[in-house]
């Protein structure tokens, strides 16, 4: 089981609407619509999708490595490394 | 017309790859896949948006403010200022 | 002359106060303080940076991009590449 | 004691990097130097500091946030929530 379990039904409703919030997009730039507006739209995406990260990140954290760290002080060091990696590519993207 | 017309048939093929790989991440969370590997998609996607907001960027600067600037020098000290603004929203998202 | 140059003076004092910042993340840190609230000071000396950064790049644009622009759009052109690819490596950094 | 203090000289000594990468970008400016080559540089120190960011929440999570986790769930999910936020805020700066 994934960490993000109990908040999958949620997680899915959000990354539908990020699908949906793509497609306007797209359909902004099929219609020619003003530059700074697209940019603002595509900006919105990029907030909306962060905040599904940290989400993912909170549970993994939650579950994963908190069930590491409890059950071998190396693999949750090892998991915990991981996940710093794994913002650290957040942050930068 | 916008700016970004040349570009236009590139962005949409763009914008459609990052549709599908939303689609691509919802998948991966239906099937439970494991957390890091769903954050680390997440991230690529918020890149390929990122590299979007830059094509726009370039080509609303290359067309409709350099065009602002040429005609009439307030007007292109507004389309500058609204640009920056955009670029602080693209920054902080 | 930099394209900054009549914003030189604000520019240098907000850079003062990064630097008084920055000391004090370190004061911080010698003191053994909170590492949520050291980290929350480095995501706010992150924001004033990254507003240098756009003060910077709207003068850069606003002169540099610009003169290029209207005396020549072959130089126009590289010189908006060259400011697209800084943007590129803030939005990353 | 804070979750850093094992890592505390090493993290004074790279905020007194950073510290002198902010004169070197004070000295950029008020020599004139060119605006793309300065905003590299505050693209630098923004890196710099996003590295120091994520080795306090590493520390963090490592002790404060494990050793919450460890003795009450309570406690534990307060401190991860708390810990997320920074990392959104961080994201966000």
């Amino acid at each position: 089981m994934a960490g993000y379990s109990s908040d999958k039904q949620a997680i899915l409703k959000r990354l539908s609407r990020i699908e949906g919030q793509i497609r306007g997009v797209r359909k902004m730039v099929d219609e020619d619509r003003y530059c700074i507006d697209v940019l603002d739209q595509v900006s919105a995406v990029n907030g909306a999708l962060d905040r599904v990260a940290l989400s993912l990140l909170r549970d993994h954290l939650d579950h994963c490595v908190v069930d590491a760290v409890r059950s071998d002080s190396v693999a949750g060091r090892e998991k915990l490394d991981e996940a710093i990696a794994a913002v650290d590519r957040l942050v930068k993207s």
